[in-house]
């Protein structure tokens, strides 16, 4: 399960290192929103570039090579120009906009895209209902992109909810792979818990599934010597008065999980940890770097594995 | 009254050659259609872009120095790319799509965006409620653009229909000038009457006005020596087992008009005219042709309406 820029370097690293066509990619939907009519859907599209190698890997967002003529033909005509679409990647959010307006489930039309884009990975939301994370701050709730792009993470975050999510239902085939023993590892990518995989668990149905879930349930810090790697991670936790350290990430998923994947330059937190810990270098800055924790995160939960079938047969 | 390229480039002429913040534009809405969820507007965005010197004129249609990384991105992902949208020109598109679907309407859109374009004219839809072109083939009711663009106007017409006219409400700004004895003259600009002008005069009370209208009416002909200036007018004239003549489109026009502008190359048709005929080099290739043209219709306009005033103190 993913979301943002992190998750999509783990997902590609286990779509390269691995067999892709094995790989079922839940991706975060708090992110979503409305934006000039259009259904924006940031963390999906991060993902299915990043697999599809159209990612612009400097920017972390969008496609690469992206040219921005209707941006600025937007503004010129007095349009909001605070959320940046590029023209390729307008492509995908109007197509998607129109599909989702004639009745299209939103994993049905994630579907068609992996398909298109030669993706042999599924890559799907978590939900096709409407979850949306939003920020209290000192001017209120905000909807999270106005926090994350308009204000650039600047306000201090209060609170943080998942509205709708009460009333939404996990993907059918999330569950499915949940409770699946064919299912060899679900890893929690190292992403921010509580932007961004919070809005995922808060999804009725999914927390449970994964204490249940015959398969070992990993996570991977997104937290490095006390900072995040990217994003406003480590900002949002001292709002919070968290402790920055993957030990609070660790205790944040709590019976979650049955491991915990932690940098190797914090390998002295180890002993803080509740749960099964595997020292990786978990900064991806090359592609191989992506396969290397790939392979990494699945030979941990490879293990975890075997010891709970050993565990089972005593 | 206008509609496409042709009618773009007189109402430019006229805006140049005089006062533009006194010229009001009706433009016909029946090319409008909506493709991939967007309100598309052709004639509209024709005039606007005209006007605002942001037209390729080479084209014919769509914005100078278009980018086309949307569409191809878009074909890419298997959408549509037989309707060629630019990337700039998309901005205009949903942006409107945006506000209509916020219960703008689209002569309010049409205002603000020209004031944003700084378009002193006032150019404005015919009519706010849906009428949309349709045209009968062997295959069938086809909608407009699915005629005109993606069959490039191959099909043969064997009629045409004006889809949602009976309901439709002509703007009470046309209304209002079509009535108003402070107007000089009513153009009916060089367009293709069954095409363009067409589903003006078939929304209820607009022909009427203009048979009750105190200014002078006149038409410019899109014909010149049995032949269109651009776009299938001949064709679909020969279709429609029509004579293609200058005299056919008067004929069209019959009593709502006052007077006809003429072709110089086709002066030998004038006998065949019942109303004042204006003989002028209706070609508009330069800009220089617009404004002569836009001042020849003005003055020609001008003295039909001292023949009336005479006609009437007699």
């Amino acid at each position: 399960m993913t979301s943002g820029v992190g998750g999509a370097k783990l997902v590609h690293g286990l779509a390269t290192a691995g067999d892709a066509s094995q790989l079922w990619v839940f991706v975060n939907t708090g992110d979503d929103f409305e934006h000039l009519g259009l259904r924006i859907c940031p963390d999906l599209d991060t993902t299915v570039y990043t697999l599809a190698g159209l990612a612009d890997s400097e920017r972390g967002w969008g496609r690469a090579g992206e040219s921005w003529e209707f941006l600025s033909a937007l503004e010129a005509l007095g349009g909001p120009g605070w959320f940046r679409l590029g023209d390729r990647d307008l492509a995908l959010n109007v197509l998607r906009t129109h599909e989702l307006a004639n009745g299209v489930a939103l994993s049905d039309f994630s579907s068609s895209i992996c398909r298109r884009l030669g993706i042999d990975a599924q890559v799907l939301p978590v939900t096709d209902s409407p979850v949306r994370t939003e920020i209290l701050t000192r001017d209120g709730w905000l909807p999270f992109q106005d926090y994350f792009v308009r204000r650039r993470c600047e306000p201090e975050v209060r609170e943080i909810r998942y509205n709708g999510s009460d009333c939404a239902h996990p993907l059918p085939e999330l569950l499915e792979k949940l409770q699946s023993t064919e299912t060899a590892a679900v890893i929690l990518a190292p992403s921010n818990p509580w932007l961004s995989i919070g809005p995922i668990l808060a999804v009725p149905g999914i927390a449970s599934a994964l204490r249940s879930c015959p398969a070992p349930v990993i996570a991977v810090t997104p937290i490095i010597q006390g900072d995040s790697v990217k994003g406003p991670t480590a900002k949002i936790m001292r709002e919070l008065a968290l402790d920055v350290s993957a030990g609070t990430i660790a205790g944040y998923y709590g019976d979650l999980i049955d491991g915990f994947i932690l940098d190797v330059r914090d390998a002295h937190l180890e002993e803080a940890i509740d749960v099964p810990v595997c020292i990786a270098d978990t900064l991806m800055i090359t592609m191989e770097d992506r396969k290397r924790l790939a392979l990494e995160s699945v030979a941990f939960a490879g293990r975890l594995g075997k010891q709970a079938a050993a565990g089972t047969s005593e």
